[in-house]
C-alpha cells in the first residue's frame, strides 16, 4: 500500500511536549517574559531527559508572539542545546472560539510562519476551548465537562473554512497541518475527524490521532483499534500518550489514569503498525499528564524507539 | 525441603506467550494458514523483544493441527530464530467442553506429541470455555461472567479421568502436565486446584499457578499469598502476570487493570521464593493482557531474571 | 534563598525502606530473634537490588532493642555489605499511644542513641497507631479507618512536649528529628504539621513530608503541590512514595493504588525542586507498598538519581 517509511527507530523524530511545564512560574513570572537563561534552565531538563527534538507547545511559550529578536534568541538557544523542532503545537486556541476566534486565527497564521523559521515540518491545531471551572476543580480535568463545539452547521463550515485557509498557508510554505482529535469538538470522534479533514480536502492537512484524549474519558468510548483504523489514511503529526482504563459492567463505574505508553489500554505497537501500513511518515510528540510528565515522556520516547522498524527504506 | 533449583537468573527458561497475537490477521488471513514468512514476521518481533524461549500458545497457532511438513517448517523457523520451546499451552480447549470435549481431548493428545517434537518439557491445559457474549462486549473480558464448569460430580470425575489419561500419555513421553487455575472451573480456587490434582494423583501432573487469572476478578478473591502457599507443593509450568487491584470498602467498588509484574498486587519476589522453597523447577510463561502485551511480557521477563537466585545448584 | 545542596545525583543518600519485609518469618521466627545469617540473607536482597544505604525500619527489626553485642553484630553486617545507615525510622510507636506511650518514648530515646552508633544523621518518628481491625481486613490498609489522635489540646501539648524532649536529645548528639505526616494524627495535614513543628521550635526538628500517606486516602485530599509548598521550609529526612489516584466527580468514587514514583499523581520532579529551593539537604527514604516493594523501591531510587541536580555545590 505504501513505500517504506523515511525513518527508522534510530532517527525517527520524537519530540518532547512542553505540557508538563506551566506558562507561569511559581513566583508569578510569565514564561513569555522570561529571559533566555530562564528558558535555558527549563530546556536543560528536557535535554537531560534525553530529548533531541522539541515541540515548543504554546501552553508553555507562544514563540509566535515573541518579538523577532527574542524569537531568534529562542531558536539560537534550542540549537545550542542540540534540539531540533519538528513541529509546533497550539493548545486551546480554537479558530472558532466565541470570543477570540479571529485573534486565534491570526495567531495560527503567525505560528505557521514561526514553524518555517524553526525549520519545522508541521503545525498542529485543535478546536478545543479553555478549561471550564468544573475542569479546573477536578483532580484530572478530563473527568469533568468542558467546552463543546456548537451543534451548528454554519459554525462547522466556518471551522472548515478557517482551517482550510490555514492549510493553504501551510502548503505554500511546505508544512503539513495536523488537526487534533479532541472530545466534544468537530474532531471528537474518528468518524467526525475523517469527515472534517475530507471536507477541508487538502493533501497537507490531516489528523493528529491523539486518541489518548478520548480513551481517558469517564464515558463510553470507541475501541482504540477501530478509531486508528478509521483515521490511519489521514494521519499526520501524532500526539501520543496512554491511559489505564477500567470499567465495571455491574455498576457502570469508569475510571482512568495516565500511564506510560507501553502499559495503557492502547496497544501502540499495533497502532503504529496500522499507521505505518497507511504511509504514516510524520514526527511523534510524546505527551503525559499527571506526575512527572517529562520523565514519562522520556520513557515513552524510548518505548517508541524500541518498537519502530529497524531500518529506513 | 528441596534440592537447589536447576537453573539461575541467567538461564531459567522464561517463554514469551503468544496471547498478544491474534489467530486472524487484519486482512482475514488465519495464522493457521499463513506461510512461513508470515510466522517469521511475527516471531521476529518476539525475538526483537529479547526472547529466547517461546510457547506457541494455540490462541495464535495450533501447531498440533499443522500437517507434518508444515510443522517441521515451523520448528525449523523457531530454531533459525534462536527460539527454544520449553512448553506448549492450550487456551479454551476444555476436555469437558459440552460441544467439543471429545475433539479437544484428541487435540490435547496431539499437543503432547507435538510438544515432544518441539523438544518441550511441558504442556499446559485448562478447563475454561469460550468467551461469553458479555465477555466479548466488555473492555476487559474478566469483568463479565463467563462459562462455568457444571456443579456436577460426574462431570468433575470425567474431567479428572480425561486429564489423568492425558497425564499418563505425557508421563510416557517424559513431559509434565500443568493444569491452569481459572475462575469458575474445577481449578477455580487454590483449594479446588489442589483437590483436583491430588485426585489425578500422577507425579508429572501439577498446577499452573496462574493466579493473575483470579486476582483480576471484580469480586472478592483469596489473598495471593495463601493461594500460592496452598498450591506451592504442586506447582509445574507457571503462567505469570499481574494486576492493579483496587477495592473501596465503603462502596464495594472493585476495579483491576493489567500492569507489569513488579508493580501489581501479587508480590512475585515472595511468590517465587515460596515456590522455589517447595522445589519448583519448571519454566515460566510471561503473559500480559491489554496495551502492548509483548513489550510488557519482555519487561516481566527481565524482572524475573533480576529476582531469581544468582547461581544454580 | 539557600546555598547549593550538599549532594548531587551521584551521591545523595537514598535509603531502602525495610517495610517490604515482615517482622515475623513464614515459620514464625521473629526477625528480632534471628541470627546474623538470617539478617544477612534479607539484606543481601537489598544489596542485590542496588542499594548502598539502608534505613533499618523497626517494622522489620528494632535495632535499638537488641543487646549491645547483637547490635554490634548487626552494624558489622551492614558494613560488610557496603550499606551505610543515614537514618532510622520508627513505625507505629507513638509517644502518646494510650497504652504504650511512655514505653515508646523511652524506646525512641534508645533509637536516638542507636542512630548515633549507626553513624546516622537522622531519626524519624510519627504519631500513628497500630492497625485497626478494619485496616487489617482491607486489601489496602489506607482504605479503612485507623486510629486517630484525640481532639484534645492537652494530648496535643503532651505530644509536643515529648517530641521536643526527643528533639533536644537528638540535637545533643547531632541528629535531626523528622516527624512523619500521617492522616488523623497531629501531623495529618500540611497546616497541622507546620503548626506542630513550629510549636516544638527546635532547628533540628522538622517534617518528614510523606505526603504519599495522604494522597492515597479514599477521601478528599489537599493538592500535593500546596502541601509541599507549605511544609518545604521545615522539611527534614523524607519518606517518598507515590500512588495512582482516580476520582470520578459524577459518582464520588475514589480509588488509589501504589505505583512507581515517576508515574503517580505527585510530580516528584517538582516536589524535589521546591524542597531544594527551600534548602532541603537531608536523605531520602524510598518506600513502596504492594507488590514487590523492594523492586519498586529500587526503581524509585534510580528515578530520584536521574532528576537530582547534576553537581553538588
Amino acid at each position: 500500500m505504501t513505500s517504506k517509511p523515511p525513518f527508522d527507530r534510530g532517527n525517527w523524530p520524537i519530540a518532547a511536549a512542553m505540557i508538563p511545564f506551566p506558562s507561569t512560574l511559581p513566583d508569578g513570572t510569565l514564561v513569555q517574559e522570561q529571559g533566555v537563561e530562564g528558558w535555558a534552565a527549563t530546556l536543560a531538563e528536557v535535554v537531560d531527559a534525553g530529548f533531541t527534538e522539541l515541540d515548543p507547545t504554546d501552553s508553555w511559550l507562544r514563540v509566535a508572539d515573541l518579538t523577532p529578536s527574542r524569537r531568534r534568541e529562542f531558536f539560537a538557544l534550542t540549537k545550542s542545546l542540540g534540539l531540533t523542532i519538528p513541529a509546533i503545537s497550539t493548545s486551546r486556541r480554537s479558530v472558532i472560539d466565541p470570543e477570540h476566534g479571529e485573534a486565534y486565527l491570526a495567531y495560527c497564521h503567525r505560528v505557521i510562519d514561526t514553524a518555517v523559521e524553526a525549520g519545522a515540518g508541521a503545525v498542529c491545531f485543535g478546536l478545543f476551548g479553555p478549561f471550564s471551572d468544573a475542569q479546573k476543580q477536578s483532580l484530572w480535568f478530563w473527568t469533568a465537562p468542558g467546552v463543546k463545539n456548537p451543534d451548528d452547521p454554519e459554525m462547522w463550515k466556518l471551522a472548515v473554512a478557517r482551517l482550510r485557509d490555514l492549510g493553504r498557508h501551510a502548503a505554500e510554505v511546505g508544512l503539513e497541518l495536523s488537526l487534533e482529535m479532541y472530545e466534544d469538538t468537530y474532531l471528537g470522534t474518528a468518524d467526525d475527524a475523517v469527515r472534517f479533514v475530507r471536507e477541508i480536502d487538502l493533501p497537507n492537512v490531516g489528523i493528529c490521532a491523539d486518541i489518548g484524549n478520548l480513551i481517558r474519558l469517564h464515558r463510553p468510548v470507541e475501541h482504540w483499534r477501530t478509531m486508528i483504523e478509521k483515521v490511519a489514511p489521514y494521519m499526520k503529526y501524532w500526539h501520543v500518550k496512554n491511559y489505564l482504563r477500567m470499567e465495571d459492567p455491574r455498576t457502570g463505574t469508569i475510571v482512568t489514569h495516565p500511564i506510560s505508553m507501553e502499559l495503557g489500554w492502547i496497544n501502540y505497537r499495533e497502532a503504529i503498525k496500522i499507521a505505518l501500513a497507511h504511509g504514516f511518515k510524520s514526527a511523534f510528540l510524546v505527551e503525559h499528564y499527571g506526575g512527572d510528565g517529562l520523565t514519562a515522556c522520556a520513557t515513552n520516547r524510548e518505548y517508541i524507539r524500541r518498537i519502530l522498524p529497524r531500518r529506513a527504506g
